[in-house]
């Protein structure tokens, strides 16, 4: 990485962590540079708008996501290995102290759900993604024959993405402190769900439950 | 209901709608002022602070959650036929036309997780009583014989929290028209979950699977 790279990852870092406090939607060039202490020319010359900004802030974090929680998953073996990976590593992505506000996209899906514009089209992709990135790995775990042949991977990325908003609101909002422990065993009751009969049903979970 | 009350309530319900777009940390007197052509002395006079008058919004749309989901769900035998009833009403408050943006509840939520105040300690309660009245909706089934006597209320009250905001997600964000039928096979799962060994496991679900 350049020294223009790291300075610009550095900044999109902080615009994350600001974008995750405020909200996405309430953050403008001229925020970002009072709390960097940046000139706004500087960073409007590089940006050039706030939906701008905002796109580059989703995408950065969404290229952390990948860094963070697709790549390392998708080295594990198809099947329950890998399902287990993601969502051990999603989880720690939605409380990663790097993120004082909690997950960026959880924050703007809220924000944006109904708006229109760029940033809420470029929000809705990159959701999109990751979703393909939970249903694929069940179908691979089909293929594998992992999972059961009738296993619905898009019902099961939706009631993962559940089970993570579910925890995201007790967690961070009513401060259960079982909210983490419960995310877990639901987690562990929908792949139940689609293991296929015999398939490595005993594995201990990652993390794991008290 | 007075004419005042009947103002009072016309009122909030504006707000709530408006709460539900801008979010309700966006939502101020002047603001409400504007929008029903009110004079902002008369509405502040009567809700004298931004703090107070987002409290209202909070306790109206409770309110109405009780009216809607909370009354006629209890109403409904102990066991599944409640908590379905529960759900499905839950599900008709979330898309109902009347709260264009969304429910209000989930909107705040995720404004408010991380800020401390008035505001967010009377969403915390009521979502805690919302929360409790499934918990206990739980509970009583298990009392009554039809759901396992190891079933978890706390857990039970999560996941499902978990199917609604999944279905929020899904429907509102990425417009997947198939977000409701899968929130409904997951609430089904879920239920299956708990069930009594021999309790009425094949009643239909109301609002029917394709």
């Amino acid at each position: 990485m350049s020294k223009g790279e790291r300075t610009r990852s550095a900044i999109l870092d902080r615009a994350t962590d600001l974008a995750s406090q405020i909200g996405l939607t309430g953050l403008t060039i001229g925020h970002l540079a009072d709390d960097l202490r940046l000139s706004k020319s500087g960073l409007f010359a590089h940006f050039r708008s706030k939906a701008t900004l905002q796109i580059r802030v989703l995408e950065h974090a969404a290229a952390k996501v990948v860094e963070q929680v697709v790549r390392p998953g998708v080295r594990e073996a198809r099947g329950a290995a890998r399902l287990r990976a993601l969502f051990e590593r999603w989880l720690a992505w939605d409380t990663a102290p790097s993120q004082l506000g909690g997950c960026v996209f959880a924050q703007a899906a809220s924000e944006l759900d109904d708006r229109t514009g760029p940033v809420r089209d470029r929000l809705v992709q990159l959701q999109r993604e990751w979703i393909g990135v939970l249903g694929t790995s069940v179908r691979l775990g089909v293929a594998a024959g992992r999972f059961r042949p009738d296993a619905d991977a898009e019902q099961f990325a939706q009631d993962l993405y559940g089970v993570m908003l579910a925890f995201h609101h007790a967690w961070r909002l009513l401060g259960d402190p079982q909210a983490e422990h419960r995310a877990r065993r639901a987690f562990a009751a929908l792949l139940d769900g689609i293991r296929a009969p015999g398939a490595d049903a005993n594995v201990p979970m990652a993390g794991g439950a008290s």
